[in-house]
């Protein structure tokens, strides 16, 4: 069991330095700027989450083998897309709602183990879900993904709330985590495909 | 004394979320956005002071208060806050400044009960004041409020040596801390009203 | 000895310090404002590290020199540099490269310490040399020198790798510190000097 979840996690690893990667390609970034973005999106949700709990030196830089599937992932991206006409549209958003789900999960577990109130747990979750991703299109100066009104923060949210209303109800952990990722991917993957849109909060009247 | 500090805390987090969910309605985020903004505008800056200061798991992610005032905050924005012309001009820096002024002195109080000195009092302070808007800015890709030349930082810098200062010359915690929080908030206040400005450090000749 | 790395480091914060002054100064902003992000600046990226590795309270704001420095700099800069046409066209770059050098060995040299591998201390390193360059280019809303494609990540990255290979190849520590320095720092100024730019991932194909 623990050798899955540990394969699923280098798994998610791969696939936020392959959107960290695919993004730094948009701007033109020479190959170690390329490292530091994938680097930064695929552990900057985890390493904001640690910093914030206090469980220090964070996870993912004790353990080099995070490192080496970013580098990994990098090195493929850049021999194997090179032309833009080879990335579909959907790539980057697709990696991304993999990332997205099972990292909030992820982010609520750690905090129940610390013995946090499911209200905390979600914030973890999104924190964890979100902050790479925020911090990659922070740097490429675009507007981050959740400002953008499409269903990315609530589906996080979801997730959060799902893992920790299933293990109150009681749910088994194993059970309890793969039904909460499995409603945040879809959410999310169903928002990107039908441009699902909640109702905005407006307070401009005009266009832009 | 205890009970009045809590619910003045739980006021100003209500204060800054109301300021995160006011820029996230000028930018017509969807209600979870809303939530992600004024959330991180109201534990932002704290966070990052707690983080620095290893006092972890911060502060408020371990009290499930903070986030149900958040939550109420939002709710009510939502509900009330429809139609543009119902936002004054100025609710936005006003309800910044009121969050600047007192999280400047919760900071800078912070700091000094760890032992540390006088000036690193000070920068906490300001940390802790302006951490938060700092990052709600930087998500909307508005120019952060800091960088305005307006007396933003200056309130909160003088804020923390007011409190700093208060307290060495023998003055009674309380009182400094209340003389520290209505300065920083008249400094400011009168910087949004009458627009002062310090003289900036002007590196270009050209006007913008 | 411990009293020349204290002064060296005492010297990058300042010239750190000096670099975000300038691009305060590019931005007009008044002379809080420009504290503000000069501090940022120059502990910007240690913090991080610090943060990080959970050796907190963070280094730097334990010792109140760093702020003097940081001050003294500050008010030097706004005294001596009043025109524009007094700051000659390669002094930011240049101030930038010397810090990125220097805080990129001291990041891995802190990671080498706690006992973390090779790989991490080059991440940490990175993150040191360049977490506050990055801070003081999203706060100015400027595309992080990262992201352009000069040799800058580059310099960081081979730096980390030139003090752990050398460690381990038997170096003293003194020396290894010091060639990795120099390496990263004349890889740095010569990629400014000569406009150095390594091919860039490009998944557009329209100059922009």
């Amino acid at each position: 069991m623990k050798e899955w979840v540990y394969f699923f996690d280098l798994c998610d690893t791969a696939v936020l330095a392959l959107s960290g990667a695919l993004a730094a390609g948009c701007h033109r970034m020479d190959p170690f700027g390329v490292i530091v973005l994938a680097s930064v999106t695929a552990i900057g949700g985890g390493s904001i989450r640690d910093a914030l709990l206090g469980t220090t030196p964070v996870f993912r830089i004790r353990d080099p083998n995070y490192i080496i599937v970013i580098l990994a992932t990098i090195l493929l991206t850049l021999v194997f897309i090179r032309k833009p006409k080879k990335v579909p549209q959907y790539t980057l958003p697709v990696a991304d709602a993999f990332g997205l789900a099972r990292f909030t999960v992820i982010g609520a577990e750690k905090a129940l183990n610390l013995g946090l109130s499911g209200m905390i747990a979600v914030v973890m979750g999104l924190i964890t879900g979100v902050g790479g991703g925020i911090i990659r299109d922070v740097l490429c100066r675009q507007v981050p993904m959740i400002l953008r009104t499409e269903i990315y923060a609530t589906a996080s949210i979801c997730g959060g709330i799902g893992y920790t209303v299933a293990l109150q109800l009681g749910a088994a952990n194993k059970a309890a985590f793969g039904f909460a990722m499995i409603s945040a991917l879809l959410i999310r993957l169903a928002a990107i495909k039908w441009h699902l849109k909640l109702p905005a909060f407006d307070l401009k009247n005009t266009k832009q």
